[in-house]
């Protein structure tokens, strides 16, 4: 094909705008640079001569290792890349497009070095890419198949083209995440998630090179974990039949996040927010289907923090039986080495309803004690499975309610931290433990929508729902994608302090979300977090936050996200991307 | 078939849930009554009997008068009857079924007074609708076909069961709008809307009884509408030939309103939010495709309030050629009897751009001069074609910028306030002019979600967005279903002035917004207006507002506008629902 035949095509595609649009990416300043963008940027990402693309040969390959999950992976990412036909919205340029197909680009060569390596926390997840100009190979090295496959995300965001496919060439990419654990939270219980909806969540994820999906999949409002042990816990405290998840189904999901490099790390929330236990065990649950703020009751008498009541009651013996049972079935369905036992918003006004514990407690017994009694009767039949426990923070932080640190142990517990920024962070480092950050003020996706609760007299007031509450929401206001992208979740800790932070998690709630509002809730805000926690919100060089030049490079992948089935939603007028820089402000 | 056989189908249908359920709808005080609702809430709704259902024939057939919008909206609404098979989420209970079908509906005769009244503002949408409960026919009667469509959407939603229909009987519901304007506003220029987008919008908008889909059609983002008269302004100032409306695409949507008993008001802002039409035009548009707010400068010297710039020149004669052509096309085009001109935000600085502007300025003239010249220029001509002119407030309380009312004619003008709540609207009618209400305080449906421009330095300090920012966002916080719900639009005026404010629109504009998020953005916040602008939001007759007996019919509805295939948003877990009155507060 002779050479010049591609820019003909492209002026077509984009039609009028190109002119423009050449001329805007030149004078942009801070903005997508070339256009030639990865997300999350990666550490290196270096030209070997002047930018330049290359056509993908239409045989193009990819040679990989034989291996179960990456060689699954490799085949998605070859459909992937053949049929996306990207269209930048910003054209690359300055970039040298060769369409010579003597230079086109025939192979995608994958090296691993240790094809036994598992998905587990802490793999390494390195990997280098290289494009030569002139050959007709790429090579990608790793060490494991789970940073392989993350250099396979990379490289197909480096093809685009609606017709001839085009792939940056010249190129070399190191890179490796700053943080380990880069995480997202679903809570399916207040509302519930078909299977489709979790499997387009971790493929979204793979896309934006995260690694775990913190599946919250009970709590009081319904129990959707259909346990072979238990099986009444879902068929009686489950939103219906239709509403739940299969041992199969969880096979399903395990197997594809493998597939995609994200674990799935279960959540079973207890000795708190086990309301729906009660549907199938009323016996073990205190103060269930109760209204969870009696009138003429102040706060500290709560039975909850929100409508939803019940706690299992450490003091029966049955509670351990059924508890167990739980376990048992839930470490068989889920490889995933850590376990997420929640111990969050131990309220105790809820274990005070109860009469034996009325009768522990009036015997000089304390509610701390009682927590401890469940900790201690629990967490080392997790770990006796080989797992680490994941718990809240509440369990050691709560001012009312917690264990002391012997029930506790540092090698086998990692706390995760919702309450007060930074600050609780570092609370759980000085005391020695391992932490996720996922602080409300930053990283809860559903916040900024006003409140769900009925009958709240401050709408009453003709006046607007007030800043003063953000809007009727604890939480409020909303966490807008900037304010998730500039959080720095080791603030205030030193370089030993810091490598105590696994990494962090945004979590969505699902008070006020269902499937109709999950893709437009998680992304692309999730996608801000994600390359926080793989190569940082600030310029290597100059230490400055780099979100104002993240701005045109998330708008880009936001579009390209929803071509890839991702619902996100638009963070800019389409006409901000068509005009580089002119969205700004420099105030 | 023998009384009784249907009870056990629906307890199969809930499983488990019905006997709970049942139990908890006794329990409920303020919920939703006996389950049996219609949204927005009638006038008047009562049982002639004891509340019950009957069987609906499978031979149900409506009686409708010849008429080509009624008979299409007829059998559009026969068919949703039929195949909807609604299930309660709450089943309606303390109601007597009857499934004899000796006594099941077979025709729904509908009567229509007027059936030549066209679809204008102000028709009368008054209907009566009565189910007997021992008689096979049940009689919708209204003054005209468009009161007619309401009724049948009453009608729609008394009907639900799997596989027998059942529809609600003994009933009589009498059924008027309090505010003749009942609106939704769209913006098609900052993002692109698919036609598909806009009419399920429409649709979604007629299950809510709305009349008024005010799409904002033109921006200084982007021109998508294709006028015969001025092809180039779509052609060069759209964003693609993908991205455009055609002039067949508005004739469906028109259409579709019609059938719908929706008007569709065209708004084609000037002269300010013109940047799009420099493209074809860069002549007539002053300070066009500059930097919005250049650096050094304050906020008082800025070209235009946010990203995209430009301003109709009215010293250059040229400007109303282009423009009384598109006027001209437009009424061409949209058979509605008002016409949006705009007007809002005139930005001193973007004028003052303009050297022939500065001239006339330093010849003595005033930006309000200049505006009274366009307002002079172009006011008539529309009136001319029998057009009643809608502008925003500011044209008239802009402080800066303003005409004199001797510009504005009150019989041929009507104001849309959005500035300073209950206020403005009190400003307008005080200036003897009637009012449309959509205050941003209550009724911006894109606010809260935090700012969209780049580069905001606010988020390198490693604060949460603040409330005192209200997330970054000018508008925020993020107005929720129950602010809109509660917001009294007539608030502070005399019985007298109240009949100036002829009702109000929601609004989305689209800077963050766009089709990803067109429906949880609309829904079911818009239906919370449309309920309040219908039948008010107080108890008629204790005067109590009755959003906390909203609650339930609203999540209940929102169910059911999903099933119908509108992309609403949840407000609550469905635990609450299940629950009835458990998810409120009584603090």
């Amino acid at each position: 094909m002779p050479h010049g035949s591609v820019i003909p095509a492209i002026i077509l595609i984009f039609s009028l705008f190109i002119l423009k649009l050449c001329i805007a990416s030149v004078a942009s300043a801070g903005g997508g640079g070339n256009g030639i963008n990865v997300w999350p940027k990666p550490r290196i990402m270096s030209w070997t001569t002047q930018p330049r693309a290359n056509l993908l040969s239409p045989s193009f390959a990819i040679s990989s290792p034989k291996h179960f999950y990456l060689s699954s992976a490799a085949n998605r990412y070859l459909k992937l890349i053949k049929t996306e036909h990207h269209q930048p919205l910003v054209t690359p340029s300055l970039i040298n497009i060769t369409t010579s197909s003597s230079s086109a680009l025939h192979t995608l060569f994958i090296t691993v070095e240790s094809l036994l390596t598992p998905l587990q926390h802490g793999v390494n997840e390195t990997y280098t890419l290289s494009i030569p100009a002139d050959a007709s190979i790429a090579n990608l090295t790793a060490h494991t198949v789970w940073g392989a496959m993350r250099g396979l995300e990379t490289f197909s965001q480096l093809v685009w083209g609606k017709s001839n496919l085009l792939v940056a060439s010249g190129l070399y990419v190191w890179d490796s995440p700053l943080f380990a654990h880069r995480g997202l939270m679903v809570d399916t219980s207040r509302n519930y998630y078909g299977v489709d909806d979790i499997l387009r969540t971790i493929k979204a994820m793979s896309f934006n090179k995260m690694n775990v999906f913190h599946w919250h999949i009970t709590d009081s409002h319904s129990f959707p974990l259909v346990l072979p042990s238990e099986p009444d816990l879902a068929a009686k405290g489950s939103y219906g039949h239709d509403m739940q998840y299969s041992p199969d189904d969880v096979k399903k999901i395990v197997e594809f996040g493998l597939t995609h490099g994200v674990r799935v790390l279960p959540e079973i929330d207890s000795p708190g927010h086990t309301g729906s236990w009660a549907e199938a065990y009323p016996e073990i649950v205190t103060c269930a289907n109760k209204f969870w703020w009696p009138a003429e009751s102040n706060w500290t008498n709560r039975l909850a923090s929100e409508p939803g009541t019940g706690h299992l009651n450490p003091l029966n013996p049955k509670t351990y039986k059924i508890l167990k049972n739980v376990i048992n079935d839930v470490v068989n369905l889920f490889p995933e080495a850590f376990y997420h036992a929640g111990a969050d918003e131990i309220i105790p006004g809820c274990w005070k309803a109860d009469s034996t514990i009325q009768s522990f407690l009036s015997n000089g017994g304390t509610l701390s004690q009682l927590l401890e009694k469940f900790v201690g009767s629990t967490l080392p039949y997790i770990v006796f499975f080989n797992r680490t426990v994941v718990y809240w923070e509440d369990v050691l932080l709560d001012d009312n309610v917690n264990v002391r640190p012997s029930f506790l142990p540092k090698e086998h517990t990692i706390l995760q931290t919702w309450n007060n920024g930074p600050n609780n962070t570092k609370r759980i480092i000085d005391a020695g433990y391992r932490a996720i950050v996922s602080s409300s003020e930053f990283y809860y996706l559903d916040c900024g929508h006003g409140d769900f609760l009925g009958n709240d007299s401050q709408y009453d007031q003709l006046q607007p729902s007030s800043s003063a509450n953000n809007g009727g929401s604890w939480c409020g206001p909303f966490k807008t994608w900037q304010t998730i992208y500039d959080y720095d979740i080791t603030y205030g800790l030193s370089e030993e302090e810091a490598k105590m932070v696994l990494g962090g998690e945004v979590a969505l709630w699902s008070e006020q979300a269902d499937p109709k509002v999950l893709d437009v809730r998680l992304w692309p805000r999730t996608s801000a977090m994600a390359e926080t926690l793989w190569s940082g919100n600030r310029d290597e060089e100059t230490g400055i936050k780099r979100y104002a030049q993240a701005t045109d490079r998330l708008n880009e992948w936001r579009y390209r996200m929803v071509s890839r089935g991702v619902g996100a939603e638009p963070i800019q007028p389409l006409w901000c991307l068509r005009n580089p820089g002119m969205c700004n402000t420099v105030h």
